[in-house]
């Protein structure tokens, strides 16, 4: 039984993510589908890649993740698939699979080539993405509908991205900075930041950074919202003084 | 196996969509549940109907729609099942039902005669609804708590809305309005829509109006919000030029 | 098959919850997993504790319970576990179990002694919590994790919690208090509130109470908005005038 991730910038309460999983429930029915991360910072396909590479470690081999962050879709932007470190990926050819694709050595990629009749010039998630990502589920690699590719169109690199890519809800900021020395100073909508390794080790509205639970640089308060403290939105610069 | 499908305006955050599933998970516990659309706009049968009319198009046969937008729960409304095109669904009798049923020459209607023990004032969804659709998706349709009816006791008629019916996360606007030429002039918050087919073929922050991957004539601004832009919101009147 | 029932203080959009599952689905791939309820009110376990005793009445037994508000998450706070009225609950010992574990006879306790390897400081809820809660679904009680103990650190007493514990997204306020005869009244915001059955048999715009589907007095507004019309907060003191 294979696991498929969906990591989408549509609205947990929009329509789209229960059109995407009723599709792959006719396709693929045994398969376990899991919502890993919806409302992924609008358009930004830059912040998705970082956050797709840091939330895509550490599961099953033979995992698939359909990853849509896709405003370009309908234009002739490409489609594509990505196999790295033991996982699957299927997604738009806008940069958001190429951070994680960058990061593994063993990374495959394939141009999607066919085209499904009924395809909308809008929902590629549910008409393309949702079909290509079943049949990897249910272990048919599609390779008649797809053309091995070296590059990606659009390529981020494998580097740390030193803004806030993520807020959850509790106004935290997560970082596309990788895990640091607790010693280092991080600095963040003007202020530094401290270390501290969980909220409860400092006092209560207090700021501070973390490692955290995906081995990024997160920016927090204990029991406040970092967010709103200091006004961090996603797309911030963040300062990282890495000490020698 | 079956597909129950759950489309409601209950919130997505609120314990009533996970108290549902877990009296069908009970039930049905081998067939597939899916959040098809949840936060319809609450308290508005008219809206849900022609969004369920355009949502539900397309599953396989034996589908179970569980449809919950409810404000008259507890007093004496009816409670109803509809078969239509091939798929099955159960919801209060309101209208909620009713343009699906009118869209179908096929339709059969059935009144819920039968009362669980068990059956809170306020919440028919968890006590009444799951129950029924839990029995149909299981292969065995209750005969027994049925009754046929010829009429719901709320019916909308089968033709469009012209209104905004919904709002996604992104802004962007649904109306009731089903595929129209991409000639045909749309008039929308005393604004003219131009068509687009999709979001990368106009200028950031441009608004336009396309045919959507439901079929519906929906109003969207590229990397923007057509909510926020145009003061739209649910029930605001959209006028169409249908041309000869 | 058991049914693993999350409760979490998790955002509904935050990619925590998906972490949860993905791990469950690696460990338990045949049970089945329902979003009872995230958002629970951040940072305080009281008002959960009220919320997770009203909400675990009633599912079969051999239910998990997965109840995670870890305000001191990495902190020296123990985990622990909790067999009550034949469900399992598996969390932190800040209070949040307490309130199911008082109301039970039956209730057993047990401390979580072991630790995995790789345990984040910031997030027991899937490294720890979903590890317990896996094998406890599986049928395969981890003895050998645990130390019977027979308080918790952090016991709340097993009476009502006469406040607003919980807001749904239609405005409606749950309090602490459980199911009162009709004729009593109850005060709010400075306001007193008749009882009605249900929405439809006041008047638009009209408030009231009433006993909810899961046994909790509750205050509403027929098509509107209780939190809104009332300034109501999670936290609000509520009185209730009990008559002999």
């Amino acid at each position: 039984m294979a696991l498929i991730l969906l990591f989408t910038d549509f609205g947990t309460r929009d329509p789209y993510v229960g059109q995407v999983k009723a599709r792959i429930a006719e396709l693929a029915p045994t398969q376990l589908v899991v919502d890993l991360l919806h409302e992924v910072p609008d358009f930004n396909p830059h912040a998705g890649a970082h956050l797709l590479a840091a939330l895509a470690d550490g599961f099953q081999p033979g995992s698939v993740f359909l990853a849509v962050v896709d405003p370009g879709v309908g234009t002739p932007r490409n489609a594509v698939v990505l196999l790295a470190g033991g996982s699957w990926f299927v997604g738009p050819d806008n940069g958001l699979l190429s951070v994680v694709a960058a990061r593994h050595a063993d990374s495959k990629r394939w141009r999607i080539t066919w085209q499904p009749e009924a395809l909308s010039a809008t929902f590629h998630g549910r008409d393309l993405f949702a079909l290509i990502a079943a049949e990897i589920a249910r272990g048919e690699f599609p390779t008649n509908k797809l053309s091995p590719i070296t590059q990606f169109d659009v390529e981020f690199d494998a580097g740390d991205l030193p803004r806030v890519i993520y807020i959850d809800h509790y106004g935290n900021a997560w970082t596309g900075v990788r895990r640091l020395p607790v010693n280092t100073p991080v600095i963040a909508a003007g202020k530094p930041f401290k270390h501290s390794e969980s909220f409860g080790f400092v006092g209560k509205g207090e700021g501070f950074w973390f490692n955290n639970s995906v081995g990024l640089v997160e920016l927090a308060v204990n029991r406040g919202s970092a967010a709103a403290d200091f006004g961090l939105r996603v797309g911030d610069a963040v300062t990282v003084q890495r000490l020698n």
